[in-house]
């Protein structure tokens, strides 16, 4: 059996940049909230486009945010997950910076009109992952085109 | 672009009781958190087998959690998620249910003592999907052997 250990932030940097697909975690008054999302990275935030109403819009700017990745393979018995954490900041589409709005867009899986984004600034960003003798970027199922 | 569609409870009961991984989240005085699992159901409750003074031993006992599992496939474009909400309830191993001790246990990636559960009988079951036209089961990368 394999043991727990910390991944580096170059190593949580660089699969979260690798990354198209997490979970945006929160808490609302009446209790904590999780949101499976595509997204993307640009500078040291992560972005994800959603739309006006929905419960991102609503309840997750200005507070506490965790934002997930993470990836499993059934058959090794081993995976990795990265956590950044920070203060969500709803973003009108005609404020998003420069090299936000020019870098790859996040997957568009979903069929609405979109019209709000949330940047998610990391203050912290760490990870774990099971055992050793192994490189978790070469396990991805998918990996950003744009990723350096 | 595919639509987003609730899913029914007998849907993401069956989901549910499929997977063998999925996240734990909830909310400390600090902020939210979001910790990956193995998992197993047992009538309807999710089991988490956890350990003493992990962050699901000291603070997922009797506050609101949910609990979260999906699958995206990123060929085809879609996936599901499924979220399990309800009070958390840290078990003793000696206390916990003859049907719990018997079921098939969750996979035992992780090496170290174990020596707590965590029970999450679920109050409310709901979940989406993209898309239509493809049946979320038949897509899992693992499944549970003892799912019905």
């Amino acid at each position: 059996m394999a043991s727990l250990h910390e991944l580096s932030y170059d190593e949580c940097d660089e699969l979260l940049r690798a990354g198209v697909f997490g979970r945006v975690v929160f808490n609302r008054p009446t209790g904590p909230e999780v949101v499976p999302v595509n997204y993307m990275v640009v500078g040291d935030a992560v972005l994800v486009r959603t739309a006006p109403d929905t419960l991102l819009d609503r309840y997750a700017d200005g507070v506490p945010l965790v934002f997930e990745v993470d990836h499993v393979d059934y058959t090794r018995r081993h995976g990795w997950s990265v956590v950044a954490r920070g203060i969500g900041c709803r973003v009108p589409p005609h404020e998003l910076h420069e090299e936000e709005r020019t870098a790859p867009q996040p997957p568009r899986w979903v069929n609405r009109d979109d019209a709000s984004w949330l940047r998610l600034p990391w203050v912290t960003l760490t990870g774990r992952r099971l055992g050793q003798g192994w490189h978790p970027l070469e396990e991805l199922p998918v990996r950003r085109a744009s990723a350096v």
